[in-house]
């Protein structure tokens, strides 16, 4: 029998940051498509569109007007899924039927007042500007004794659910931590008491040492497909340094971090020449109070497409009931990205 | 200050099947939508294709003739994600780095000849037909040594990953016990050692006294959008006698299970007027060895339509990152469920 070959055969992985195993099937990458295609993002959009409600000076659905922003621009949602001033509340019926009432914040960052540009068709220092308002709002809102955690993300594109193609992010801040920050504070605090140093940081000299994940590098930051990736192209975005939050960065780490950032963006626009859905966020320390020394910053990209520009993964049925899974392997799906240039495909020729 | 309302205000609640907690936004179901549309399903298709490779006495892409079958038709999946050779082996680094070789089996169960039904048009008794392969279908794999879990799950509809209208559903049986099966073991098991019932008996109780999260009912199931429900019209199937799997139900329960499965799929499909997506399956307990008196069969519905055929559900950036989020109530979602007629509307009028 054939010497066990991660590259092949049938395996599980461990996902050390939430605990839980995933399904690969390196052999299934094979399989024809016959299913539903997405339709590809190759639109043509003008600087300033009148009808869109993120584009400076325009008026919103609600009445409010936006600034005539420059750089990037800040708002409370309109249809926030959580408001500060909720009702307090608990209903509980044999440890079965729980509920507890929820405050917290909502509010959309535009990352740029250029209707027709996304992340990797911005400047390193427009994004650098988009990585300054998260700290600022971390700070603000991390600040408040009602908000406990602060989710920062992005929905890019609309099999993203992302409805408004103007380049902005939301963050949900919240009274109580959320299922998977929940999840990689116990995983992430285990490994601290037990080392003394976070997991983040053993995991990312693992990967520096076997390179094979590694997707790009500079200074301060390293891209990779985590060896436990559940989405074809996911990747991790790490911190050489093992800071808690966006607010430790220093400014050339900010600098870094705009730099991977867009170097990631651009190989993923490259990968199957479409402007490249993803959701993508921060996990970062619970703003309540305590120290969180276990706490590495990092940045999640869950990309959803397969193949091709028209083919995406369906997390479904057995994903659903059983567990996540995937196809191509974390290793082939870095190389893939590492092969890309990175200079944006709709600059590189005419 | 307004007292707290689960019908009103921001909640979380808790799912104790998984231990886990999700995000429920009721005010938010009045924003408006301007994103993506799916295509909904209303499609006319004809009782045989030649071009299908489900069909009776087609030719498989792998060269297989499936046979010229009138009722059920099982398979072993061409392309499956596990395989029962597979080599043997472990990987591990530092603790952070672990896989595991997984081997297992996928088959593909053809719920019927017609290629132009789907389950809410089938019959009960052709209905009943596929919960009978279910139960040999969990017999025969859960019987082999080398499998401890049988998935069974059917992906509905081309926004589900399904590639093939033809109606058909799959298992995945394999080595070890998949995430989410693994979480419900651990709670189940948990209140079985405290109350000596099985969770979902003293949870099943509490909705039949309430019945406003009921939406249908037979001698022997209930069909209900749990407390914790996470997709829009979620509904979990529950039989009201504690048995651990599918062989162990009864010939009367068997057919009440295809009158229940016939009854909620025929009002979904009525909810929008449209063949209504979903991925559903069967959570059984382990068939590791172990009695697992604690394990209480059930079934999980989760499709992604929220508003209309067209506009669905997206778990994207806070559901991704944070926490699974939802906008419409269970309460609501029941109501709009149990108002619904059980003649399919394609029946229903000329
Ligand atoms: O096996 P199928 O129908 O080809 O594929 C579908 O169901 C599988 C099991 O949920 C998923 O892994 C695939 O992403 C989905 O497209
Ligand atoms: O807030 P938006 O962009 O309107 O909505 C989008 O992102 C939210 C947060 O991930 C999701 O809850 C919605 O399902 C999605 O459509």
């Amino acid at each position: 029998m054939a010497a066990f070959d991660l590259a092949q055969h049938p395996h599980r992985r461990f996902n050390p940051l939430t605990g839980e195993w995933l399904l690969v099937s390196p052999h299934r990458a094979l399989r024809p498509w016959q299913g539903q295609q997405e339709a590809p993002d190759r639109s043509q959009r003008p600087t300033y569109d009148p009808t869109c409600y993120l584009c400076p000076g325009n008026t919103r659905a609600n009445g409010a007007v936006n600034s005539a922003y420059t750089g990037t621009f800040v708002f409370d949602n309109d249809f926030a899924a959580l408001t500060p001033d909720a009702p307090t509340g608990t209903v509980e019926q044999g440890g079965l039927l729980r509920a507890e009432a929820e405050s917290g914040v909502g509010r959309v960052i535009c990352f740029s007042p250029r209707h027709d540009l996304t992340l990797p068709e911005m400047s390193v220092e427009a994004i650098r500007g988009v990585v300054d308002v998260w700290a600022e709002q971390f700070a603000e809102l991390g600040a408040r004794p009602d908000i406990n955690y602060v989710q920062i993300f992005e929905n890019k594109g609309a099999v993203m659910g992302c409805s408004n193609p103007h380049p902005h992010g939301q963050i949900w801040a919240q009274r109580t931590v959320p299922t998977d920050p929940a999840k990689e504070t116990v995983q992430q605090l285990a490994h601290f008491q037990q080392h003394g140093r976070t997991l983040l940081a053993d995991y990312l000299a693992i990967e520096l040492k076997e390179q094979q994940r590694v997707v790009l590098e500079n200074e301060h930051w390293v891209v990779l497909v985590p060896f436990w990736a559940a989405w074809p192209f996911e990747t991790l975005v790490l911190p050489r340094r093992a800071v808690q939050d966006v607010t430790q960065l220093t400014e050339t780490e900010r600098d870094a971090l705009a730099d991977a950032m867009r170097r990631l963006t651009i190989r993923y626009d490259n990968l199957f020449q479409t402007s490249f859905p993803y959701s993508a966020g921060l996990h970062q320390r619970p703003t309540d109070g305590a120290a969180h020394p276990e706490w590495h910053l990092h940045m999640h990209f869950y990309p959803p497409l397969l193949r091709s520009a028209t083919v995406r993964k369906f997390m479904v049925g057995y994903e659903l009931l059983g567990s996540p899974q995937r196809d191509i392997t974390p290793e082939y799906a870095a190389q893939r990205l590492r092969e890309l240039p990175e200079i944006h495909y709709k600059q590189a020729q005419p």
